[in-house]
This record gives structure tokens, sequence and C-alpha cells, in this order.
């Protein structure tokens, strides 16, 4: 019988939706020593809570995230709420000695973030942060690649995040609905919600960033806002691109926006190696573009795989079905956290850490000074 | 608080798996009057039984099937057992009044499928077949578009299932995991295991079949049984190709196997009408191909739908993420569940039933039997 | 010095604009002994073929066949005629002592084929037939895999060749223009027209076909005549389906139709072997897609190639331009000419000979009688 | 009868061909007032040029480009060696009264660039780049399409122009073969062979460009020399990326290497507009995606519109075949010659003149300066 991992959950929005699934389905599908118990959710909207609670069948209620972070039976909280509430409850529950699983980005700079890996590593909890792309099978199976040594020396990585959900001028700013229009709430726009994905990625595949030039964009200068109906100027970037190096040599390009008529949610990389080549996109989750230069000459092509094999051989995919049949978005939180359950019984830190996540969070604000400043920044 | 309707499931192999996840999550996303309640596992081997009671959450397990179906407490029996099995245990079920979600294909031939209809329809329980292929969301579309008449006089219908999976001469046939190449277990080879499945939807887009003429293959004549270790010749059909026309006019064509060199699971439709086309293939699922005739003339094109949208727009979407996200093929069981149950909270028949499976079987069964007389045989 | 081969032209369609342009092209990009001349071109009316002679450069015209045909200063006849033609013409052509290239299908039927190849032998004059599609570099190259072994013992082959321009029912049939809907010129519809094309290549890629069963449809029952207005039947097959066995023991499936909506010349091909596999479509035919179950486990998918190269690893494409620049329909013609003229510089036959269009013919009229008889027949 | 238009060609190589078909060809196509005569090419190297002259049917050959300029039988002035030639070469013709079509870019620098055009625009002689691409079909639609105000307000400009064929560190620079790689030659790297391609593009599609940041790189600093034998360093860029916004006040990001494993010639292009998108590559470049956002919401998707009808819809394709039968690369230079030809007829300037390749020229500029100031540079 596996040992109950009591979650605490903050938040009932659309990543509390994806989280509570992932606990729910991780036992199903994984062998683990850990089995997530939906123990308590929060918010202070009561009525709303309880129908979330009920919904997913969490055991009790709070209105009041210290309450939550207090309670004795609460093995693990999961913060998933607005960006500027993660720093103040993440400290609270490292300090009530609580393994925390964050959403992304961790914080709303790098001065927070830094706060924030000082009280987890202090305290010594399990920390982890929502960076989910990495356990898409075809991602992990990229890392994967590139940990081979398939790639040799990395000419480029590009990344992208294309939206076009904001495109309406009518739409308003604010509110719970579309904080993530709110500077206040969300600190930036597109670069903490899409780039800081696309980042995290690729310090993971490709390594460090060193320095990085940057472009922001507002395109639609006023909004109303939700709740007051004022007009209000939109603080956040609609969009952002951005020029770096790597570490390794590498040249980077990354671009984001909620502009990009057609794309719903088009994250997209690639990464050029001396002998060989991966893509990736997010609109067809299931399938890993790869090219391989040491192909003979005239078969070489770029191959299409369709990541859903599942003798052991494409990550992840040996838990669910029979090759040829897809796996979704939702998948993605369910591989985190059966590895955070897997970390966790071993006493190891499960990547994307507080730690790393700090790492992405240096790139964005240097991209946030540099669009600023107009001038290259290191990170 | 949605009432239980307590679920017995008789089988615990990859369908069994597939229909416990959908009644686990179908309440998650689905506000629906009745909610699934799994109450009993039911296998021959105990052992294996209570492991799979034990990761779904069963709270009971039996091993004799027709204690289960006798069980008061058992509102609907699920029949997740090799075709052989579905005749006898479905007309139980129906005698004893419980509501019946059965396998495909139906039966191992048209005159069991009659005595099963017959059955369920003079105890009047709900019956469904699990053709879960039609609430993919992007063929559930498909449907609604041919329904809003955007396709006019059908001229086309044509459908393939490929896999690659038994092409190696030393895979065993037989039992439990390999009964599908078993002709006394499971009938017929790809007919009614893959072809089942492209003519549910076919009949469903496209009306009644009216005649056929068939070619079938067996490219290994002999294997090894799994259990005996003897060689035995190969019974089933390894492909299996049907031409055929539909009642409304419209040319068809079939084609269904495991010796197709690179495709794991690739059922793919298209048809073509007067006005316009569709096209939809099982590895990218969340994928609608759609030409429309009607567009200006220059900007004619195939338009790749993301059926992902959920402000209701796209057929069961709205219960699941946001637009972009795909999701699976698990949640084509979801779907059918949460139609199953909104329809017996009304007493309603949920598509497809008994009876209509039996049609499928009808053309199943003439294509065996033109491949046989080699000639044109009617349905 | 290239010595000159001089051309007669019969015809001054589609076909022969396409022909020309390839006379004209071959010498500027192959090197070869022999260079086409553009003699005379020749039609019924005078002032048309002036027209067509002044646009491609050809010295002279006749308004007689024969005449031409009958001419010293013509080396070789290319017959760019409607089918019902290609008999007598290619017959004089050979008493002539003409080298012949014709128009596919070869003829009428196998009769007239029969004959023509008995001419063209007994006299001993090059004979060559306008299947193009053999040398489009990527359907080149997929002989070349098969003939190198890589796909192993064959299971499955497929193609359709899908149009829509005939879905009006206004539209007429019969005269110049629309020769191809009427059957007294054309001999049949798509069979002749479209199908010839896909059992052409089968037969070259796949061996001999040993017997069908096929099912033709013509959809719209009468159209009005171009030249005298009058409503007659339609007497040519819209779409024409058909399966059969290869002598190699494979499955093959064929379609055709110009009612598939969306479609403009979707000529499609798809070889299943046991170590690999192959599909093309004309549609974008500078591509080759390609499976091999050779590949690493993990790594296996379809690729893309981009049969562009130009190092002499892809057919014909050292003589373009560079890799990744793709080249199109028309320069499958000047391929087939380079081939014509290296073989006659040598006095080898080059292939699709007349008697391999006999052997296509001879498939197109067990098609057509299956259809009618509705039974298999032998090819 | 077409009136004469006589060709003098300076080069032989990759575009001298490219070219020289296009003059070929044009005629058979297109019904123009004027026709090219293949008068005489120039080269220094007497054997080479005579060979290149014999095999495209060049009347004469020269080997001093003043004479060729000088000769009374020269209308147009082909020019086609590496850039630090264009100057003096374009000049001198102007100088002498000929209509120039000069390869691009068509420069080293600004400077070079406005002696050019105040040379041309002086002598009043007719002046165009080569810039082909504008005249893919598909790209001309795409300028058709924004013109016909389908966009909107533009957010996004995105092209890269990627290729692999320098990654081997044992390939050479410079020589007559390699020049592309010779600094003193050819000015720059990626930036003028391949940007500038990009460039121009984006400023006819979407308009001026003020002001630009950019990054370079070269990742094999020395290479021998093809002639010499000594190792020496690398000048030019490897790859370069910049960032723009244009004076719409769209975002623009451009990229180009020729070390993108896997790519051959990939130049994409996508235009995001507040109503519809366009994206556009050149390895399949019969092919133009559109997203229309007045497309009814469920219907919505990218069309793959294979831009190759022939009623007059698709630009430049009533020329040629039937729908659905491709051109390629070959045929952008033939639809730029016949529009160079209908413009000289008419007196009129056809784009893109030497003024519409400055504007290129100036962004070019700016952007080697800012790789090297690290700072935004306005244009």
């Amino acid at each position: 019988m596996a040992k109950p991992l009591n979650i605490g959950m903050i938040g009932y929005g659309f990543m509390g939706r994806a989280h509570s699934n992932a606990y729910c389905k991780v036992s199903n599908f994984f062998d683990l020593e850990y089995e997530p118990v939906l123990k308590a959710a929060c918010a202070r909207n009561e009525e709303n809570i309880k129908a979330f609670a009920d919904n997913w069948g969490y055991e009790s209620v709070e209105t009041d995230w210290r309450k939550l972070v207090a309670r004795d039976d609460i093995d693990a909280v999961d913060i998933c709420v607005p960006n500027n509430l993660h720093k103040e409850m993440a400290i609270e529950c490292a300090k009530q000695g609580k393994a925390i699983l964050c959403e992304k980005p961790i914080a709303m700079d790098v001065a927070e973030g830094e706060e924030m890996c000082k009280a987890v590593e202090d305290a010594g909890v399990a920390n982890m942060v929502w960076y989910n792309y990495r356990r898409v099978p075809a991602v992990t199976m990229a890392k994967q690649l590139i940990d081979e040594g398939r790639l040799g020396r990395i000419f480029h990585y590009r990344a992208n995040f294309l939206q076009d959900w904001t495109i309406a001028d009518d739409l308003p700013q604010g509110g719970a609905a579309l904080w993530r229009l709110d500077a206040a709430a969300a600190g930036s726009g597109v670069t903490g919600d899409l780039l800081a994905h696309c980042i995290d990625t690729a310090i993971w595949l490709n390594g460090g960033i060193s320095d990085v030039t940057a472009m922001t964009e507002t395109f639609i200068k006023e909004r109303t806002h939700s709740l007051t109906g004022k007009k209000q100027p939109v603080l956040i970037d609609d969009a952002c691109t951005f020029m770096c190096h790597f570490e390794n040599g590498s040249l980077g390009l990354f671009e984001s926006t909620r502009y990009a008529r057609g794309h719903k949610a088009l994250y997209t990389l690639e990464i050029n190696g001396e002998n060989a080549s991966i893509k990736w996109d997010l609109h067809d989750l299931h399938r890993l573009e790869y090219f391989d230069h040491s192909d003979e000459g005239k078969m070489r092509g770029w191959r299409s795989i369709h990541v859903t094999d599942h003798g052991g051989e494409h990550p992840y995919m040996d838990k669910w079905w029979v090759p040829g049949l897809q796996i979704g978005y939702e998948h993605s939180f369910v591989h985190q956290v059966a590895d955070f359950l897997a970390g966790y019984a071993q006493g190891e830190a499960v990547s994307p850490t507080f730690r790393d996540a700090l790492e992405t969070q240096r790139v964005c604000d240097a991209v946030l000074q540099s669009a600023e400043s107009k001038q290259w920044e290191n990170v």
C-alpha cells in the first residue's frame, strides 16, 4: 500500500484543476511509494472553494491560507495563485516544514525568488515549480537525445510561444479571471506567463544564458478594468522578443506574443546541432521532429516521431495506452507529480526546483530590463 | 449531489483500464445527474483482479461473472472480455435488469448480435457498445458538419485502419494477451477489431451500406500458440479490404491491416461531398481537415482545424482546458460515459446501442462472406 | 556538338505544350549525344497549329498527319492526340521507320495495343509511352530504394488519383477541350486517364498484377455535348476503384475519381514492406516519405525527404539547382526525354516502352471488365 | 511578332544559369511585346564562357565586360557577378544607356548603392534587382491579400532563411565557387546573401523598417582559402539575427544562418494581422498557409492553399499547367523577366528597382552596424 502524501491546494483556477486532475490520476497509472491525498483546498471565497473541493474530492476547505499551511495533516502545499502571492505563501510553507509545489513563474522578480530559495533551502523542504512542459514525453525525449550526445555542438536554439486571445480591444483586464493582464498581480505579461516556459525548457536542454537583448510592446494601450469598469493603462507586455547567447556559445532567439492571429498556444522549440536537430510544438505535442545528419546522405530527412511507444522506449509512455494512441496536455502534470513523488520518497530534489526556477526568473528580469534600457544585459 | 450508478466491470485488460479511467474522471469534468461508482470488478484470476481493483479503487471483486451480474448493488455491467463471451454475459445482464456497456464488436456474428438485441430490448435495459471513436471531438464535429448540410451530396467515403504490430513471424498467438489473434476468441482478425470501428463511424456519418465486395489475406500462415507452444495455423484475417455502395449512392472504400509498416494505429477517414470534404486521422486526433468549395475561389484550401476551442463551439472541449491544449485517446471514453450517464438519467437510448452495433456486425459478416465467396454480397 | 533528333509533333494541347517544353529545355540541363530539334508540328486546324509552332519554335507545320509521318526530315514522332487515334498513327509511324513517343494510355484497349506493339517491334523502331510520373525524382528514388532491397517482402500497395474538376453538372462533355469526357475519344474515364498512371507506376515498383475486382460509377448521368448542345448520356466512368493481387503476393488497392472535392491532382502512392514503407504524393512531388523499421526503436518515424540534393544522390537533381530548391511537374517530362535520348543513342529500349504500356492496358481492361461482370477477373 | 530585347550576360555561375533559363522560357509561356534574345555572354575565362554560351545558345562571347557593355547590339545587361563588382559595372551600363538587371544585394553597402541609383536614374535606364522570391506565386498572392486589406492592423512579421551547408570545418573559403564565404567579394555573409531576401520581401509586404538591433556570429573562425591553401580568418557572418520595428508599428524578427542542420534553403515568412495571418516557406513554395479570423468560429483553421489554380486567380499560374501541378524555384525568375519585359514595353519601372533594393541595403547596413555597436540603430 502506498503511503499518503496529504495535499493542501491554494487556488482553484485553471491550474488548480490541472493539478488536481494530476493528483487524482497519478496512482492509477504510476506505481509509487507515495499517493497524493486531496486533504484540503483553500480560497477566500468559501462558496467557490467548496464547489471546487466537492468536484475534485478534497476532504475539507479553508478560507485562510495561513490556516491551511498551519494544519498538521497537510504534508505538501500547492500554490496555485497569482504571482504576487507566491513569495509570502512559500516562505510561510517553508517555515511550517511543508513540501511546496509552486506555480510558475516562481515570483515577481529575482529578489523575491532569492528569498524563497533561501527559505526552502534553510528549511530543507521539498520544493518544485510547475514548469510542466519538461514532462511532455516528446520534450523529455529531446532532453534524452541531447544528453546522449546526438546533436553535437549546438549552434542555435529558438523558441516561441504564440497566442491570439487578447487581440480584441474590448477585452477587459484585471479581476480573478483576467489577472494575467494585471501587472500588479502578474508582474509582467507574456514574459512571465509564456516566455518563462520557453526559458525553463531552454536552460534545461541547452544550459545557461549569459546575456540578452530584448524588445517588448504593448499593442493595446488602455483597457477597461473588469472590476472597476474604468479605462486604465495596460502595464503588461503584450509581446516580448529577445536574442541571447548561451554559455555553450550557441545563439538563442525567443519570441512570445498574445497577438499572433491563428495560434492558440503555439509553443515551439528548435535546436540545431552540428550532427542533428530537433523540433517540437505544443499544438501536436505527441510528435518530435528529428533530423540526423549521420543518416545515409540520400536518406536524410526530418523524421516525425510519434512519441507514443510503450515498451519503455518513449519517456512515460509505458504507463499509458498502446502505440499510436496519443496523450494530451494534462498528462504533463501527471508526470510531474509522479516524478515529484518518486523524489520525495528518496529525499531527492526534483527539478525544476525553486533554485532552477530562479535561474529562469533571472533571465526574465534581464529581458525586461533590456527592453527598458535598450541595451544588452548580462543575466 | 449526483446519484450513484454502481458499475460492475468484467475484465481488466487494456479496455478495462480505459473504461475505468473514464469512470474515474467523468465527474471531475462533466456536471451530471449520475456519477459512476466503481462497485466491483470481476475476473477468473483472483490475484489479478484484486490488483486491478486496488489500482482503480473498485470496492470489491468477484471471480464468477454470474455472481457479479446477480448482485443487487450493481446497476450497470461493463463487458470487457473477448468477443466470444459477449453474448452469454449480455443476455444474463439483461435478465438481471442491468444496464450494459459492452465492448465492440457486439458479438461473434449477426446471429449472436440479434439474440443480444432481443434480450436487451425485451428487458428494457440501457445498453451501449464501446465504439469510442465517435466521441473524439473532431469526429463528433464531422458529424455536426454533415448534419448541418455543409457537404451536400456525398460521392465518396474512405477509411482505413493501419497497424504494424504483427509483422514479426515469431509473434505467438492466443492466450490472454494475444486473444485478438485467436479466431476462436475474436471471431475474426482485423475485420472485427479494426474495420468494425471504421464501419461504425461510416454508418453514423454516411448512412447504411447496401452491398460489399471484399478481399482478406493472412500473410503469416502459422504461429506458435502462446500457451501450448505448438505451431498452429493462423485462422484470422491479417488484412481486409472492401469496396461498397452506401444507400445514399456514394462509394465506400475500406482497408485494414496489421502489416502496414510505420503505422501504429492509423485510423483515417475522408468524406467527399459536392460542396465540402472532411478528413481525420487518429494519429493527430485533435485536428479536423476541412475543405469548403464555397470559400472564395483563390482562397480555397484544406483547413486544419485544431479542435480545442472551449467556448461551446467544439464538441466536449468546453469541459477541458484552454484553446490549443489537446486532449488524447482516453478522453473519447470519458465522453462516451458522460453521454451514457446523461441518457441514462433521461431514460433515453444512447448511441451506439446494441442495435446500432448490430448494423456494423451485419456489414462485417457480409465482408467476411464476400472474401470467401469472391462475390458482391448484400448486407 | 550534339546530333539532332528531328521531332514531329502531332497535337498541340496540354500535353503538346508539356512535351515541347521538355524538348526545349533538355539540352540546357543534360549533356547528351542527341539534341531534339523541333522540326514540324501537325494538326488539322492550320491557324492553331501555326500559332503553336510559332510559340515553341517548330520550324514548319503540317495539317495532315500522314504527311508529317512521311517526311524524310522527321526522326521521331510525338503522338499527342486523343486515345482513339493512337493506333493508326503509331502503326503508320512504325511503317515509316520513325521513333515514336506516344501519349498514354497506349490505346483504346488491349487488342489495339497488341497491334501497336507488334508494329513497332517488327519495325525495330524506338518507342516509348509518356507515363511521366516515373521520372519525378521522388518516385524514381522510390524505385531505387525498392531495388536496393530496403523494403523486404511487400504486403501492401495502395494508390489513388483524386480530382474534383467534373463535379459541376453543367460542365459539358466532348469537343476538343473536353474529349476526356467523351467515351468515343477517350475509351474510358478515370480508368484510362488517371488509374493508368497509378497502374504503370505500381507495376514498375511492385511487379505484375494477377487479378482484380473493380467498381465504377458515373455520378452525373447526362451532360450537354459541347459541340451539339444536346443532352447525351455520359458513357465514361467518373470514378473507379479496384482491389487486386500482385504476383509477389501483396495486396493492391487503387482508387480514382473526378469527384473528390478539394483534391486537384492528388496522385498518391504508398508501399508497405516488411522492413520499410514509402509514401509519395503529387501535390508535394519533391518529397518522399520513408519509414525504416531498422532505425533504432525509439527513433523511428516517417522521414520527409526533400528530394532536392544535387550531389548525384537524388535522381536527376544534379542537373538542376541547389539543395532545397524544388522543381515541378514539367521536369518529369524533361527527364523522360533525357532518358529517351540516352537510350536512343545506345540503341536501347527506354521504359515504359509500348510493351510495358500494354501491361498497364491489360490491367485497365480487366478492371473495366470486372466493373461490368461484378466478378474477379484475371489480368 | 515580338520585338527582340538583346541580352548581354556577365557571369555564368548558378545565377547565370537561372537567368538564362528564364530568358529562354519566358516567351513560350507569356505573350509579351518583347522577347529576350541571348546576344552575348561574358566572363574572363574564355573557355568557360564559350561552354556556357554554347549550352544556352548565346550568339557570342566576350571576355572583357566593358566591351560587352559598349556593344551597340546589346539592349540590356544582366550583372551576375560577385557583389564587389556590381557598382562599377552598373554605372558603366548606365553610361552606355543599357537596361540593367543586377543580382542582389545591389552593392557592398549603401554608399555604393546610392551611386548606382543616381547613375541609373540620371541615365533614365530601366533597372531591376533580382530579388526573385517576390514572384513565387504564393508570395505574390500574399502581397495581394495584404493589399486587399484582409489582414488588418499588422502586429508581427517574422522571417528566417536557414541553411546548413557550411557546418563542416574543412570547407574552404574563397575562389570562384566559394566567393560567398569571402568578405572581400561578398561584403557580408548571410546578411547580404540570405537576410537581404527576407528584408526585400518584408519591406514589400509590410513597409519600411525604422530601427534594428542585431547579433551576428562566426562559428568557424578560420578556414583554408580554396586558392592559396592557407588558413585565414573567416570574416563573414555565419549567422545573423535581428529584431526591428516597422514603420506601421509592427514588430519584426529575422534570422539567418548556414548552421541550421536539416534545413537546405528554408526561407519562411509569417505575418500576423488583426484579422488574418499568412505563412509561407520555400521548401514547399507552391503552398500558402492562411488563417482568417472572419471564418465562422468553430470552422477556423489554417488553410493550406495549393497555389496552382489557373483561371487567372492565382498569380502567374494561368501561364503554366493545370490545377494541382506545381511549378518550382526557377519559375520565379521567369515571372520576373516577364514583368520586366512588360514594364520595359511601357517604359515603366519594375519593382524591385535599384532604389527599392537600396532600401534593403540600408537595413542590411544598419543590421551589420548594430551587430558591431551592440545598440539599436536607426535605418
